[in-house]
Parts: structure tokens; sequence; C-alpha cells
């Protein structure tokens, strides 16, 4: 095997999913909603794949899903993008930077990427040959600085990853962040990949700001987005993949080989759901605030710290402040063993100097299973 | 971009259905059915994407499918794979080709390859650091021979890649051919990687034989499948990746970083069809057996040099024994643009000493597509 894999552990995802399906725990790990996702959208899907067209679209994507995403991000993120030049469908996010890397990265690069990282990306960069600078970020602020940026950029930079809103920090980045790191992109003249799979995921007024809408960032940025996300229906893997004209024509390239296409039955259902979201995009997000607050409220009546949650599926708990005196892999691991549930150990999306107190929980999940969640987490402590 | 990338065309599929879409032709280019697909099939699926699970499945693909996956191989091919350790889901045969070229190929590895080549696989071998050693195939036998792997084989292969059924040849490798390369694999301690998406479309009573069943090559040969052509549902994407455990580790790995996962409704349906195929399996074929009949016949009356063909969806016309004089591209861009039917110039899947003079044509098609599409044709000529 190439030494990328050869070592490479299972997504702690999966591991912790595993370990719950397997020992019928409550999964507060892998990011994913119990609720079943849109009737309408799910109804439009069943239909495509009994009257609809099941052969292979074009290899972009279909030309109403394209306009579709060209139009969403017009209404809600003030982007003006064309979708015949624009806009590729990818089979998820994940294959949307997969064929980022492998199409732009070229050997020797190098690539900033902020810690704690989705684990996809460090191998991705490797085996696309770029070499992943750090830059550090820790709780309960998780933010960078201009010493940060600074000490992570050099004359060899051609890349900076930027996933925000954060997974896991579940920070919203607010636009003196955004600037500062384009005032980088720009003075190293570097492209921003832009994993923005959580826009839609934000709470209490708080508004995702695309880094693409900066000034001189139009034509050095990737955005990456998924209806997964936007419509809690994760594993139908329909990927969004916006860049300008000529950063697409080598995205395409690469997409082509990695999946070819994406089915069109889902697509096409994607696409009723972005023309047709009634209230989906303000009460989406109500509830999961409400399933947040539950879930924190629960968490510190338990004598948990909790931290704070602009967006995403994900609270995090700070077990040290908590009176844990155990690394959050270790306490990870005891609870779903020992107590049935299930929940992230950030320390696993460190690669270099883990922080390793803080345990991360999926909301995205009825009251019931909140509730049970809280009483094990109480019990493994 | 990256070089592999950077001067690559768009797949000739893709450019051939481009076309035929834009110009209202009738399009025998890309493979794919004008049957809807088995509906018993897309009930399940809708079913699933109603009522079912729309989250994420495991990584590896949902336990049902991948049994379902092994027992399908068993009952045809004799294979005796192990689910939890040898079969892997994927997004597609592309990305199961994709998972296996980047897992497995490290820079400097050399690849044998035969011409014609499906197009993807050199960007893939080459984006992986591989480096293709090319063997060209010619009609109308499209065999190779001892030689000819002789000059291609050298003390730094170690990998071959295989397509059989060979698209676009419509060959199905007798046994002696695939004992011949198995020597070659067993000699040089090369892998096999073979792309069988098409085991399940052979014709008159011939037999697909999978490599891996060859002595001693069960633990060195990767094996792709494709849900999309055993049941005629292309644009579903849903793919297999069978090999040795140690093997299929390090595929899983690659695979959970490109698409990490398959839609489950998709899946769920695909284990279904292979669970209860009833009759498909034969029926399947022999209506497409009647369908290249009936192309080859009707192109035989209007003079074109048909070329046998024993399986996948295509049928070859050798255009200068037909008289036409015009390379095969020349040829293809005239029949869309000016006779309305779209085909593919086999010339377009030689990277080196192309054969010019061979036109393929899809006939998973409904008898009017075919018999137009036969028209058309003798209007090009
Ligand atoms: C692809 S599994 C991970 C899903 C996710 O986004 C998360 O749990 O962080
Ligand atoms: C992925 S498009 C090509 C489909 C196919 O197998 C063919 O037409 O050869």
């Amino acid at each position: 095997a190439h030494p990328v894999y050869a070592n490479l552990p299972t997504t702690v995802f999966e591991e912790m999913s595993g370990l719950a399906r397997e020992l019928g725990a409550i999964n507060l790990g892998q990011g994913f909603p119990d609720d079943p996702g849109p009737l309408a959208i799910r109804q439009k899907a069943a239909e495509e794949v009994l009257n609809g067209y099941n052969q292979y679209p074009p290899m972009a994507g279909l030309p109403g899903l394209r306009q579709a995403v060209a139009g969403h991000y017009g209404r809600t993120q003030g982007l003006d993008l064309d979708w015949k030049t624009e806009v590729t469908i990818t089979s998820g996010a994940t294959e949307a930077l997969a064929a980022t890397f492998l199409a732009l990265v070229q050997p020797g690069d190098e690539v900033v990427v902020f810690q704690p990282v989705y684990d996809a990306y460090l191998p991705l960069i490797r085996r696309a040959g770029g070499i992943p600078r750090l830059v550090r970020l820790e709780p309960p602020h998780w933010r960078f600085s201009r010493a940060m940026l600074e000490a992570a950029f050099t004359d060899k930079t051609r890349f900076v990853v930027l996933n925000n809103p954060i997974n896991p920090a579940g920070v919203v980045l607010p636009r003196e962040d955004l600037e500062l790191l384009a005032e980088f992109c720009l003075a190293h003249d570097a492209i921003a990949i832009c994993d923005e799979v959580w826009e839609q995921v934000v709470f209490d007024g708080a508004a995702h700001i695309p880094l693409m809408s900066l000034p001189n960032m139009r034509a050095r940025t990737v955005k990456i987005g998924s209806a997964g996300k936007m419509f809690g229906l994760t594993g139908w893997k329909v990927g969004f993949l916006c860049a300008a004209p000529e950063l697409t024509h080598a995205l395409a390239r690469a997409h082509q080989f990695l999946t070819f296409t994406t089915p069109p039955n889902l697509q096409a259902a994607v696409a009723f759901g972005l023309d047709n979201p009634g209230d989906w995009f303000t009460a989406m997000p109500t509830g999961l605030a409400r399933s947040r607050d539950r879930l924190a409220a629960g968490l510190t009546a338990e004598g948990f710290k909790v931290l704070a949650s602009q967006g995403t599926y994900f609270l995090n708990v700070d077990l040290a402040a908590s009176g844990v005196s155990e690394p959050d892999r270790v306490f990870a691991l005891r609870a779903v063993t020992e107590a049935g549930v299930a929940a992230i150990p950030v320390s696993a999306l460190y690669e270099q100097d883990p922080v390793t107190s803080i345990l991360r929980l999926c909301f995205s999940k009825g009251d019931a299973t909140l509730d049970g969640g809280i009483e094990r987490l109480a019990k493994a402590r």
C-alpha cells in the first residue's frame, strides 16, 4: 500500500459509529440527524427513481441542480455564480475535497490547515503530494491570530484549507477573521479551499459569510457545500463544488475520473429542495438550536462544562473543566463500552500536540436520545 | 492545476453525449440502456428513500449489500469472498478504480495497461505516481500474445489492469488468455486490477471467468464490479471492490477519504436485486443479444463491416473495411453533426499509435432507436 494509507486508522467517526452499532449504544458521535429529512424531497427522489431518469447524468451534474445551487447561493449568500462554468456536482463533499486536492496540489506545495482538522484533509493533501502546515486552534474560542498565520504561511504556501462553520468547534467565523485570512491568501498568492458544508446550520442570528465573497477572493477560492448537511440527508452524498471558471475546469477533470457523476434521482430531488425550500432553512436551525440548548442544559445540570456552539450539529464538553481527569479518548471509549453512549474525542482531530480534554457531542437528535445521552454521560463521569 | 489534469480533455463519452443532447441526436455513444431498469429494484429504492434510512451507512457499505455481493459471486462465479474482510461498496466502479490506484500505486511503479484503454485509467495511474506500460490490442480479435506481454512487463512492473469483458472490443477473454496473463503476474509478483464491470453482460453462452479464480491469483487480484452495469441502472453509481483482506484494508483507507460512503437507499435496492434476481441475469443478456443482432443486421445490410461482440453493450464497425476512408473521429463528428447519430471513435481510447478505423456503437437501446441509428449512419456514410 502507498505509505499515506498504510498506517492510517479508520476514521474516528466510523470507529465510534461502529462501536455504537455493535454495543447498541446511543450515538452522539458521528454527525447525522435522527430525523428522516424533508418528506417532500424524499418524495421527489422516490418519484424520480420510479418514473425518472436512472442513467448517467451529465458529468458536471444535472443542469437543474447546478442552476439551483447557483440560485441558492445567490439568494442566501449574495454570490453570483455562473452555473455553467462555476458549479460542479460531486458525490458528497468528501469527493469534492478529493477532486480539489488531486486537481490542484502539486508535489512540494505547502497547504495551511487548521487543527482540529477534519480527518480527510491530511491524507488527501499528502496523497496529492502536498505538505501540510498546521495551525493549532484551542478551546474555548478556537480562533486564529495574525501571529499564528505568520508562523504557518511561507513562500511555498499555495493553499489554505478552511472549514467554516468549524467542525468540531461549533464556531462561525466573524468577518474580521475571514479578512485576516484573505489578506494572507492575497499576500501569498494562495488559493483558499473552503469546506463550508455547515453553512446553513448556524444559530442565534449568526450569519455564515463565504470567504469567496471577500474582496479579491472570488477568483482564488474553491467553495464546497453539501446537500446532506443542508437537508439533513447525510447518506445522500450530493456535494457542490463552486469556483471560478479556470479552477472549475481543472476540478471537473479530476471529478470525472473519481466518480464521473452522481445519482440523477438524488440530484433532481436536491434541486427540488433548493428551489422549494419553504421555511426549511429557518425551521431546521431553529429546531437544532432547541436541541443544542436541551443537551447543554442537561449536561450543565449534571456538572459538565459546556462550550458555546454557534453552528454545526456539535456541542463540546470541556472534560478537564468538568472534573474529568482522563484524556478524552479514554473517557470516550469508557463511555461507549461502559455507559452506552458514543461521542467523538476531539484529540483524534489533531495530528500534533492534541488538545485532550474536549469531547464532541452531536445534538441533531430527538429529545429522548439526547436525554438518554445526558444520563449515560453522567454515569460515565 | 496538476499537470495530469491540465491538458486532459473531457472524456469522449461525455463529449459525445453532450453533443447528442445539444443536437438532439440519437445517442449510440456512451454506454447506457434506454430501458429504465428493473422495476422491483427501483420500487425497493423508492421505498427506502421514503421509509428507510437516509443517513450515513457504514463506510464499507451496508452489510446486507456486502453479503449479497459475496453471495452473487459465489453463485455465479464460484468465488468464496468473505464479505466482512473482502468486499467494499464504492460510489461506482470509477471510484473503485480511483481508490485502488491511489491506495496501491507508489511513485515509479510500472503498471501494464491494454489499449484501447478506458479513459479513466491513465490519468488515475499517473496521478498516483505510476508509469503506464501500454500493450496495444488490434481489431478484429483484440487479443494479446506472450510476446506482447514480454515486451510490456519489466522488473519494475507492480500492477496490470485488465478490463474483461473488454470495452470497447466486445471480447470475453478465454481461459487460455487469462492463464497467460496470470503467469506473468506470478512471475513478476504483480497485482492484477480487474475491471470486470461487464461480467454479467455476455452473450451466446460465453462465460465470464474472473481472473481472481485462477490458481494463485486469489491473493493478488482486485476485482471491480458495477451494479449500474449489472442492472442497467448506470446512474446509480454503486460499485463493488473485492480483494483479499490485506488489500481490502488498504483500499478501504483510500475509499474512506474519496467518498466515504454510498447512498444507503440505492445500496439496499441493489442488495435486493442481487438476492432476488429472478431471471434477470439470463433475460437481460438475451434481450441485449437480440438488440446487438438487430443492429448488426441493419448495419450489414447498409454495407457496414461489423465486428463480433460477445459481451458489453457495444458493437464495433470497421470503417475502413466498410469503404469509409475518413478517420473514425472525423466520421463520428460528421455523423453526430450532419446525420444526427452519436458514436464513439475508438481512436480516442488509444494514447499511442491509435487504431483509427473503428467506430463503437451502443446497442442497449430500443428497436426504434437502433433502426433510426442505422438509417442515420447509412446517411453519414
Ligand atoms: C463522513 S462521517 C463524519 C460526519 C461528520 O461530518 C462529522 O461527524 O463530523
Ligand atoms: C462513465 S461514461 C462511460 C460509460 C461506459 O462505460 C462507456 O460508454 O464505455
